[in-house]
């Protein structure tokens, strides 16, 4: 009874939180330009309430009085974690003074048009300022916060609790030191060809068969929908309305195609929560409770990437599916085999641009992000100097010239949006993807053949088992032990790229 | 000062409603299916905030001190308007009790599905026993928020403020009166041609069309967007972002074609509304906060049937834009011309459903359902007794027998949902829209010929000035008197569609 009057306060900030992220699904979709100004000041108003809620001296009461009656229950009962993590989220929010939080928000909306002002006219050193009080107002957050080695490892906690500078600089070295060779070894290679993925593609078709695929891997239409949006995202309003987004290049098969199995697996996550965490704090998508220290980012990620890329970039999937991919662009791909179009989307080359990396390179644009991050935050690195340690960067391990700042320091909108300590989540979530992924095909020896007979319920089931359905009731390497019996481990990522490259481009042994 | 405090108080009830607005716009257009439940509960959480918020000692508190500090301003300034509008809604809000508040709400889940169960089976009887519930339910809000005369006038004060059982009873009694004669008249004479409406016309140009008369007539997409439901609607988050829907029936022209004028009437009322009451309690359409007591539901009808019937059903309308329809179908037209387009689209001819019924005879299906109201809520009928009543009132003004309670008393959803006392607001939408038209062409001779060459920024520049701008500053009879001189009359109503049957029916000079 305690515990259900607990949850009935967080139905109310939860409720609150979902309609904000209606209304900003809303504004990436569906709203009409000229009501920008006035939606972020409807958006602001729910946040603030949710916050208050959250923070009310009625929603402690309920906390304690739930906390009590739920004493004698497991540690990690549902009960007992969404106390916890209620807690934590509180506790998080009020070490952010008021008005630290809105010189952040305040900040944030100015910052991000500046940005998008100096990438259009590739003018860094309008941006500069702006970032300078960015980076100035992390640290301030940082220090709220508190850490004990590295102020970065405070802003870490907010999207990847128990990722640190220390545990990112032996992760990241690890898999530098893995994947260098594999990218050397594949520029000694003659190209795989992929000229035939910038052919014409109408967007209807596109859609029909992203959609179709989604609808494959197990995404449920009477609880999702699939729209068009600029920067293509994955939200939810609870499990019963999880959304998903995309983006169309008619001359790019690529993009729409990866990026649609990309949200869909993002999706099959938040359907498949426990309904019972139903408006809970163990719901997986709250955003504004990022504080909580449940499920990080680089979790989320993992699914994504796991339908995305060992699903959606396999030859076991494009045998299956390529003759429906041909029955909707006939004339594109009439001289096109599986083979070649599976060697075509999984091609390696380095490029300048993140969002449009491959997998192999993709890890290095975070990498560098991450330790640019880290020196900015510590002050080892000026705003100032920024353009040249990118460009800097970008050379030593991808051997390519930054030709403008646009398509260098200005690429990415993270910065301006105050959002610092993220980026390391994508490389995160490719690990995790991979060591899951192993796993699920050790343990379950039914799973591989399923795959290649198109049935991808084995693999669902493993995973909802696994880690869908408990949401947010247990942290990332909670779940990785359970699952896998060990915390994040960089080696089946490794094994996986290795395997894969050597594969397709006929490497041989490689130089440790 | 102070009353900018209070407006920053207000700012967030109007950003809560205007949330929960955009949650029930997404329901009714975008939603998948499987949200239903989830989304009616955080639509309530929203609403039961406003409600605490606008009941709240701090509201109350920014309200007397804003009360104190704009005492010498003009009695209908809109800062005096905005906090008399405020008080007045606390005032209703605080006479329902919450108990009572939370049983209507209750209810009317239930009972709407119970009705949409009863309707698809035709049985009147398993519907029954929810209305009982539903009078009752508004014969206890009427005791709450009082009355002199008669329960009604109090549900009628929540729609139409100002109308009682007797001024509706001396105004309906003129319409049907003067009315009744044309109908007999038009009934005499053989029926214009209409065949050609029922052919196929394609959905996707029977929406490019509609919206292209919408933005002809003013419409602005930058601040609008238009989409599908079942049931139409006009609905805004403020005067930046106003949405109109429609529904297509593809073997029916007219419905979405007069739809689509009709929603975009009630649109431009809302995008013209001053800037300056954008996040006040004088922006036009603030659900939840309809007991204040500015403009009317009868008020916005008159704007969405301006548009609609005075304008889009003219003749000059046609015979300007024909062409533009007949280049969308041109083989569905290509046989009919404009004279016989325009005939085919006011043809009157009594009909069994209210939301297909032409413009003489839509106002006896409200007449009848008004007095329906009024006895069902002072006793004088008995729900069960509803049927016979209803055929009967259908047989004498209509003379058409009704078949079955589907097509009878089964047929509107308003009932089910307690929206009892908000039919007459089409009638009166009716009246008041021939009463604007009439005095706009006759104040302003450039209006007509403006018209005619298919400029309508005279009279919507008419309409922004008398009506638009001041929101909800105004009652709807004080904007009568200030822009026509009189409080509502029903004479150039009557005039209009004399006028306009004898000419298109030829009837010569009619018996009074």
């Amino acid at each position: 009874m305690s515990y259900s009057e607990f949850l009935g306060q967080m139905g109310t900030v939860n409720d609150l939180l979902s309609s904000a992220s209606l209304l900003s699904w809303d504004a990436r979709t569906m709203m009409p330009s000229g009501a920008v100004e006035v939606r972020g000041q409807q958006i602001a108003t729910l946040m603030t309430l949710a916050r208050t809620t959250l923070l009310s001296d009625e929603t402690l009461r309920l906390l304690e009085k739930a906390e009590r009656s739920t004493r004698d229950l497991a540690e990690d009962s549902a009960e007992r974690r969404a106390l916890e993590q209620t807690r934590y989220a509180i506790e998080m929010h009020k070490r952010i003074p008021a008005a630290l939080q809105a010189e952040r928000v305040a900040v944030r909306e100015v910052s991000r048009a500046a940005w998008a002002k100096a990438r259009a006219e590739d003018r860094f050193e309008d941006f500069a300022p702006y970032l300078e009080k960015v980076v100035n107002i992390a640290r301030q957050v940082a220090d709220a916060i508190g850490y004990e080695a590295h102020p970065y490892d405070a802003l870490l906690s907010l999207f990847e609790p128990g990722e640190t500078v220390v545990s990112l600089n032996k992760l990241f070295g690890r898999l530098r030191e893995a994947m260098l060779p594999v990218l050397r070894a594949i520029q000694q290679k003659p190209q795989l060809r992929w000229d035939f993925l910038e052919r014409d593609y109408p967007e209807q078709q596109q859609r029909d068969f992203g959609l179709q695929m989604a609808e494959v891997f197990g995404y449920d239409l009477r609880r999702g929908r699939l729209d068009t949006t600029i920067h293509p995202f994955e939200i939810s309003f609870t499990r019963e309305d999880v959304r998903i987004t995309t983006r169309y290049k008619r001359n790019y098969l690529p993009a729409s195609l990866f990026g649609t199995l990309h949200e869909a697996g993002h999706a099959l996550y938040e359907q498949g929560v426990d309904p019972a965490y139903t408006r809970t704090p163990l719901a997986t998508d709250m955003p504004g409770m990022y504080a909580v220290g449940g499920v990080s980012y680089g979790a989320h990620e993992s699914q994504s990437r796991l339908w995305e890329n060992h699903i959606g970039r396999s030859k076991a999937f494009w045998d299956l599916h390529y003759p429906a991919l041909k029955a909707h662009f006939p004339d594109q791909l009439s001289d096109i085999d599986v083979s070649a179009f599976h060697r075509a989307v999984n091609r390696v080359e380095p490029g300048l641009i993140r969002v449009e990396a491959d997998e192999l390179t993709y890890d290095f644009h975070i990498i560098f992000r991450t330790e640019i991050e880290r020196d900015l935050i510590d002050g080892s690195l000026k705003v100032k100097d920024l353009p040249e340690r990118w460009n800097a960067e970008v050379k030593k391990d991808l051997g390519l010239d930054v030709p403008n700042n646009r398509l260098g320091v200005l690429q990415d909108t993270h910065w301006s949006t105050g959002q610092i300590g993220t980026f390391c989540n994508y490389t995160i979530g490719n690990v995790m993807a991979a060591q899951l992924y192993k796993t699920a095909v050790t343990v379950d020896s039914n799973i591989e053949p399923a795959l290649s007979e198109g049935n991808y319920a084995p693999l669902r089931h493993w995973l909802q088992q696994e880690i869908y359905q408990h949401g947010r009731r247990f942290s990332r390497d909670e779940l990785l032990v359970k699952s896998t019996g060990r915390t994040l481990d960089p080696e089946p990522y490794i094994e996986y790229l290795t395997g894969k490259y050597t594969s397709l481009y006929e490497l041989g042994a490689l130089k440790p």
